[in-house]
């Protein structure tokens, strides 16, 4: 499997939404973390590997450095949804990722456009995405 | 299948860690709204049902009253949990909840014992707890 | 004063600082929130008014509709940082903000441009900015 | 002053209130935290000191170890309410903390006892409270 593409279903929490009953918009870019957390796990399978890993061991940080959202649809507290990421960019240092919110019809409720920059945690300065990282990724289009 | 006993497996995510590395307390709360959210959808399986359904459209809350919390050990980044809830005791209005996670050894990395009260959302006053969810509750020792 | 810069101090907690000992990014969204909220209170400012009333007797929502961000430096735990409003377009049912934190040096760590909509709670749609707001906020370069 | 009692002023935000309109309960700890924070700051006011510096560079945390809440009336968004910490028992590596969260006519809207214990960040084993900590809260009734 490429590492392109990754999904996951979601049940919209009660803890995720907000006076007006909708997801809180703050919560989607914690989903959105998760999920990412939970691809890097998909790619880095092995015991001490995975995003904890990388951050707690390796001490290579993920921080976003770019982000362009277009909300379109309100999601409510209980809708089910698939989150979905798609590697859109492979560069030296950074990855650039399509996230979306999709409704139970496909469509997307909110979509986000995310950069991060692989980053050394002792310096905060901006690292080579790791080789084994790379390579799990594979080729994107 | 008894109400009474309801568990889910849980990775420790980076969203739920603090600057030490470990959960940040208050995370577990959320993680128990959500564990206690998705036991009643699985107690109130219908369409329309489940713990949006009681809170949205039958506007029955569940408050708590009483929280008592004991912490033993603490959970890292990438951990994989076990959260389990255990109805402890079904009153007139009252649900006690013995919640814990428990680590990968099974021992409780915490645990709380919770009281939540059925309030009508109108009014905020408590009312009897609903018989379609009491019925699926069913028999507590 | 003109209603289109509003600013406020605020020092960085624990409880918005990831394991990497920054802010977890989704924290400011929630931060800008919190913000927008002031504003608005400041704007609104008699008894039962304010972004509360808004929410919930008015029943005005303000979801956010379009949002791009760009994040140049990390903040971390116990920094001392601006929050910045400032209204940069004044649309018929839209408000498009500028949002900032910036460091004890006056340099921006991250910005966002956010559009938010006026909306009908009962319904969600779009509905005109509130007479009143709109005059509060007042004229726009 | 003595550094036993400590109090904030808080207006709730939107961003803590749940889909019932009320305070979602795990947020109290969120601000009880945040208060914690500000009262350490209080007490250890240098350059460099503070909570951040006491986590963050001498490695000192506070986990908590023991939790008892009572919750007596909802919040809604919008009201102002006043937070106070009080410190109850200063042992040799804990210190139990009474907090609450107090409404404008004074009545407690919701009361916690929290113990924490001062710990070394590098091994999660207890240690002793810090002298400078200690002397700065002073006396304990």
């Amino acid at each position: 499997m490429s590492g392109t593409v990754f999904t996951r279903p979601h049940r919209i929490h009660f803890s995720e939404c907000d006076p007006a009953g909708i997801v809180f918009y703050p919560q989607y870019f914690v989903l959105f973390n998760d999920l990412m957390e939970a691809w890097v796990d998909s790619l880095l399978p092995g015991k001490g590997e995975g995003f904890a890993g990388l951050i707690g061991v390796r001490r290579v940080g993920l921080p976003t450095v770019r982000l362009e959202v277009d909300f379109k649809a309100v999601s409510r507290m209980g809708d089910d949804v698939t989150l979905r990421l798609q590697v859109q960019r492979l560069g030296r240092s950074s990855i650039t990722l399509g996230l979306a919110c999709l409704g139970a019809d496909g469509q997307p409720r909110m979509q986000a456009l995310q950069t991060v920059v692989c980053t050394s945690l002792h310096t905060h300065q901006a690292i080579e995405v790791p080789a084994d990282l790379r390579a799990a990724i594979g080729a994107v289009d």
